[in-house]
Parts: C-alpha cells; sequence; structure tokens
C-alpha cells in the first residue's frame, strides 16, 4: 500500500511516498519506505503572468531532478508530483491509482481530532478552528477541497496533530474557564506535534526495550513543544488550545498573559489583532534576540556576546526546564528525555544547558557524548542520528531520536482506510 | 516604632496595629507585636440615605468591640479605626501621632517595584497599571489620595506585592515578546504575594536552621502561587504580568492560551473586555465547578460524588504540582515545600495530592502528620499553626507555615522610612 504523505503551506507542498504493506514490525527501517521525496515552492506565483516561477524538486532513489513551472494551486502541484512519479523513464509508479490515498499533516480538527477521511464534516470542524490555527488550517482546507474536486478516487486521509494527546488525562486538559466554553467552542488543552511525539514514543521504546517507561518526547525545531509519555501514550504536553502557546516559538510567544492585553492596547493604541499578529511573528526566540528567530545564528551571536541573544538562549531553556519539571512531577520521574527535530537533533548548546544540574533527580549528562553527537554511530540497532547522552550512571537515559512524521501519517492513513 | 498596616478592598479596610521598635531579631515574635487589629466593611454604603450601614469591629488585647457606624470612604474608616485606638478607656494609644506610617499591602506599581513613600510619581505608577490590576489598583490610588490630604502629617508607605521578586534572574523575567514591549509597557512576569512568600522565606530559613535552603513556597488560598526561594531570595513565581495568571484562582482563570480570544470573540459573540471579565469572575475552581470559588465547599462536593468538583480539585491540584516539578528543576531540586494561606494551612486533602508519588525525587510526605496537623502542638520553638509533614527519611522537608503578610509590611515600611 502506497501512501503519499502531503506537508502544506499556504504557497508550498511538500510531499514523500511511502511503502506501509504489510505488518509494519519494529525491524521495518521507515527509510528503506520511501520510495520518493519532493517539493513544490511559491505555488500561486505564477497566476498573473504565466511566467514558471515555481521551482519544484523530486527524488526518486538515486534520480534528482529539480524543474520550474508555473504552479498556480495546489492541485497542479499534486498533478505535477504525480506526473513525475508516473515518469516512464525515471518516476516509480506504472499509475497514479497505485496510490491509495494522501495522507495529510492536518493541525486542528477541534472536535475531530484523530485520523480521518476528509469529507465535509471534517472540513467544517478545520473552519471551526481556522481562528485558533490561521496560519495552518485555512490553506489546508482550500487544497483539500481543490485536490477533492481535481481527484475523485483518490482518498484524502487527515491525520490531525492533536489525535495523539486525546489520552491525556481530563484534569491536565482542561482550562479553569467558565461553564460549557469547552463544549460550545472545544476551548481546552488540545496539544500538537502528535505525529513527532507519537513516532518518538514508538521509536524510544524500541531502543529502551520496555512499553512502559515514562518518556519526555522535546521536540525543539521551527516550533517546538515538550510531550510526557506514559505507556506509549500522551500524558501531558505544553501546546494548548492553539500551536501558539507554551514553550517559546521561532518568532511565537509561547506562555503569555492574556490580561496584559487591555494594557497593551490602551498604552500602545494597537488593536487586539494586530497585537496578537505581532505576538505571533514578531515574538519568540525572534523577539528576544531581536536579531533571528533561526536558533543557530542566535547561538552564534551569543557566543560572540551578544546580550540579547544570550538572554533568547537562556529564556527558551529555562522554559523548556520549567515545563520539562512539570511532566517529571506529573509522571512521578522520568526514564527517558528524548531530543529531536532540528534543534533537538543538532543543538548541542541547547541539549546541554537543558540536561545541566540535574544530578540530584537522577539524571546525568554525559558532555563528551552530547559534543561528539554529531558525526558519531548510532549504538547497535540505532538508525542514522540515534545516540544517547547519558552517563553510564544515570537513572534517566537522555537520547537524541531524528524524528519522522511522514512514517506515522503514512501510518495513521493505513489504518484510518481500513476502516 | 508603631506602624498601621491597611489592606484595602474597594469597599473594605482591614488593619493591624504592629510594634517594630528595636532589633527584630528571630526571637521576635511577631503575634507579640500586634497591639490592635480591625476591619470595616462596605464601605460607601452610607453614602445615599446617611443610615449606619458600615460594620466595624476593633480587637484591643482582650477588648473587642463591633458596632455600626455611617463609613462613606477609607478617610472616615480611618478615622475611626484611629479614634478606637485613642479611645481613653479601651485604646492603646495616646495620640494618633503615636502611629508612625500607615503601610500599604499594595499590588502592582509596575516601574516603581519596591517599598515606597506615597508621593504622585508612586501615584503615577500605580495608575499606569490599573489595567493590568484593575481589582485592586485603583481602590489603593483613591484610598491614598484621600488619606494623604485628610492625615498630610501620616506618612503613607506603599510595599508593593512585587518587590520580593526583583530578585528572579532575568531569563525568568523575560516573555518571548517583540522587542520594546518590556521596556515601553513594562510588559514581564512581575509576581506577587511577595509579602507572604518573603514570611515564608524567613521563617522557613527560622525553621530550617539555614539560610541557603531551597524552598518551595505554596501560597494556596483565595488566589494562588508558588515561589522558588534560593539564599532567601525569590529565584521564580508562578504569577506573571498580572496577578491573573499562574495557578487557577478562586474565580480566575489561571494561565491561559490568549490566542484562543479571537476564535471565543468570533463564536461567542463577545467583547474582549467580556471575555476577560468573565475569566477574572467565572473561571478558576469556581468555573470549573461550577459550584463554588471556595474550595472547602468544592472539597465537600468532591467528597460527595460530584465528578465536576472532583475535576476542579483534580485541575487545581495537577497545576500546582505542574508547577512544583518546574520550580524543582529550575533549583536543581528542592530542601523544603511549604504550604501557607487558608488552603494551604488548612486542607489536608490538597496538600496529600501535591506531595503524593514523589518518593522518586526524594519527597516522602508523612499521611498521617497531614491528617492531624490541625489541632496538634507546632515543634519547639514553632508557632501555633506550624509543623512538619514529611517523613523522617524524606530529603525534603515538607511544612505548613502559616504566614504573616502584615509583619512583612510593617518591617519593610520601617525600612523605608529610614531612607
Amino acid at each position: 500500500m502506497l501512501i503519499l504523505v502531503a506537508n502544506l503551506g499556504s504557497t508550498s507542498f511538500k510531499y514523500k511516498l511511502l511503502d506501509v504493506s504489510g505488518e509494519l514490525t519494529a525491524d521495518v527501517r521507515p527509510d528503506d519506505r520511501v520510495l520518493a521525496r519532493g517539493a513544490v515552492e511559491r505555488i500561486g506565483d505564477a497566476q498573473g503572468d504565466g511566467e514558471p516561477t515555481s521551482r519544484c524538486e523530486v527524488t526518486i532513489g538515486d534520480y534528482h531532478h529539480v524543474y520550474e513551472m508555473p504552479v498556480p494551486d495546489h492541485g497542479i502541484a499534486v498533478q505535477s508530483c504525480l506526473d513525475q512519479l508516473t515518469d516512464p523513464q525515471h518516476g516509480c509508479l506504472k499509475d497514479a491509482s497505485a496510490v491509495s490515498a494522501i495522507g495529510f499533516k492536518a493541525v486542528h480538527g477541534g472536535r475531530k481530532s484523530g485520523t480521518f477521511l476528509v469529507d465535509d464534516d471534517v472540513l467544517e470542524a478545520m473552519a471551526e478552528m481556522n481562528a485558533a490555527a490561521p496560519a495552518h488550517n485555512p490553506p489546508y482546507i482550500a487544497a483539500m477541497k481543490l485536490l477533492r474536486d481535481r481527484f475523485p478516487n483518490l482518498p484524502l486521509v487527515a491525520a490531525f496533530e492533536t489525535e495523539f494527546h486525546d489520552s491525556i488525562p481530563e484534569a491536565r486538559r482542561v482550562y479553569a474557564i467558565p461553564p460549557n466554553w469547552r463544549e460550545d467552542y472545544q476551548v481546552q488543552k488540545w496539544g500538537f506535534h502528535g505525529s513527532s511525539h507519537r513516532y518518538v514514543a514508538e521509536r524510544a521504546a524500541e531502543l529502551l526495550g520496555r512499553k512502559d517507561a515514562r518518556i519526555i518526547s522535546c521536540h525543539l525545531g521551527g516550533s517546538n513543544s515538550l510531550t510526557a509519555i506514559q505507556n506509549g501514550q500522551s500524558v501531558m504536553t505544553t501546546m494548548g488550545m492553539t500551536p501558539q502557546t507554551g514553550l517559546p516559538q521561532n518568532n511565537r510567544v509561547g506562555d503569555f498573559d492574556p490580561f496584559a492585553l487591555p494594557l497593551l492596547m490602551q498604552r500602545s493604541g494597537k488593536t487586539l489583532e494586530q497585537l496578537l499578529a505581532e505576538l505571533a511573528s514578531e515574538g519568540g526566540i525572534k523577539g528576544i534576540s531581536e536579531r533571528s528567530g533561526d536558533l543557530r545564528d542566535v547561538e552564534l551571536a551569543a557566543e560572540d556576546g551578544d546580550a540579547k541573544s544570550q538572554l533568547a538562549l537562556n529564556v527558551f531553556v529555562e522554559e523548556i526546564r520549567r515545563h520539562m519539571g512539570g511532566m517529571i512531577v506529573a509522571m512521578g520521574g522520568v526514564d527517558a528525555i528524548v531530543f529531536t527535530a532540528g534543534i533537538g537533533e543538532n543543538s548541542d548548546i541547547v541539549r546541554s544547558a537543558v540536561c545541566k544540574n540535574l544530578d540530584s533527580l537522577g539524571i546525568q549528562f554525559d558532555e563528551e557524548r552530547n559534543q561528539n553527537h554529531r558525526g558519531s554511530s548510532p549504538p547497535e540497532g540505532g538508525n542514522p542520528g540515534e545516540g544517547y547522552l547519558h552517563a553510564e550512571s544515570s537513572s534517566t537515559q537522555i537520547w537524541v531520536i531524528p524524528t519522522n512524521e511522514e512514517w506515522i501519517v503514512a501510518k495513521r492513513t493505513k489504518l484510518a482506510l481500513s476502516h
């Protein structure tokens, strides 16, 4: 069974074609199941003058091809992808009908949390959450509608990022809000990055050799969240009603005091809309450092002595530690801390700072392993990029595990098709 | 030196007259220094018809007197208080001039964080923060102006609740907000309940016999906050820019996702003002339980099987534990957890739930001590209500210490007068 996993931006389309045939036991390596991958950028740019301005690329086995063509919408983008996949010379498919479904890493379905065939109700549920995920939901809805019309025989499946968190206990889901706000407007702590945290849960269980471990999954990248995992299930997470809360993000604020807003409106003369837009684009690492939302730039500047960059780095680390502590107490301890995504996989500075001074909690970090992690071989049975960073005497294991959200979306899509 | 410590509500005035003469070493018992205490309620009620509707009470030594009189404003309330204190038969003062100052437990001075003689600049700084503390700042400002006119020779001192938190490190103070919001609008994590947490810091150091302990002070009452204390100083706290954030309060929301607000406005048709007002009056324990903002009612209902009350209790406990965990990681461990204020001093249910299942962190709770705490004698050298709840083998000590905010305000006021 072949699933085309789609990751949409408002003007971009990234995809992987994954083979999820057969029983997907622990010895199946997800990387062996990638038949093709590709991306289309600047969708819609070509509509004015018809000039071919969209950059497209595709990789099928050893074949890598970059080309430009007019891509006025996401339908053309998918068509171009299918054309490449079925190309007689370089393609990997005889026919587009070999693709069983497109699986979407969809963000916020509110009342529809799970993995579902895209129908009117799913689209409606997503639309109800537009105001909570304005950067994500509207382009997904538009693209899904277009693709449904263009490819009526190709099932579209939405694997919502909230689904993995459906197991979080009630007492860690509700806000202390007025009665009925939860029922009427779906205001609760939903949590996101579900595909990534689920992948970490599955993979960590394999690497630790046990399914009952208490794990803190640290997804640190462009956007950031922590999830506490117990018996393979999410039991707590840092993002809330929207993907804006929790840890500071690259350019978004994270946790913030809503009661500061009336004062800000009064004193700055700005509207609520303006303030929230600034918090969602001029805050985060970028806001504090006054330099960049890319942590790599900020790390370099901090090393050069830039005080604001150092502060941004420190705030980021303090917030990770604060949320990590909450999860340690919630689970009564932690068996493994896992770092994943761009920053988690690559920043030895952040990993080291997050784990420092926790010996009294049984968390002993091996700084040498940390600094040598990049370029070192994974442990036996490990995938590229995987490795542990704890001292041998540490009660808590500390791992780097590269995430694989597409693999999870493909597997959830397969499951949804079987229902 | 005698200080009249004032705790103002919009229609109430509570006071204690405290003697802070001499050196205030550890062997001075604050309770021995209370010369009088009293309260005036329903201030302003009498203005319409002139009927004496304000209930006043005063206790001076063994003398306890309850009376009614017309109290149109806070000036009359203070005058009535001074009349009682200087009453030839029952009073404790020859002359009102024996009072060196009125010390106010003031809430939010923004840029003026500290203890200050009330002048135009202090009043202006408080006014700038009105929108961040709408229930607290306006009545304080009004009463201070009135008292300044009425008693021009009586120094007024504002001891701001944020002062104790001035020692919090930069990286735990800043929000990940756009540049200049902090400088221009004082948007940062200020923290409150400073007098209570400072009292706990001082008293815990005495009871533990060391000044360098890492302490988590849990102020749990009508409003709630946790503070991490290291070397006697606040290093982290749960409240932020306003006293609305952090833990759920009796009827206020605590931490909430501001990006939920546009969706709520759109879907409910309510204005931002309406929504924030509801979050600040219909949320918290009251909102979840749909019953009461008084935890005692909620505990009883939960015991009787009321599911929403049980949920409210569980959310409250989970949030305390979440923040407590953040502080344990921030300090790299904890030497003592202290419960104080109405709930902290009296709810064995909350204390037990907060401390459960933390053995692996070295926190061992003695349930028997907990349940027998009320009515038991304090340990040697302890004050009434003080006692410890940890097992003998626990690495972390767990204490109940009744708070004494007035004592702190009086001492800070004395200090401010000496400058």
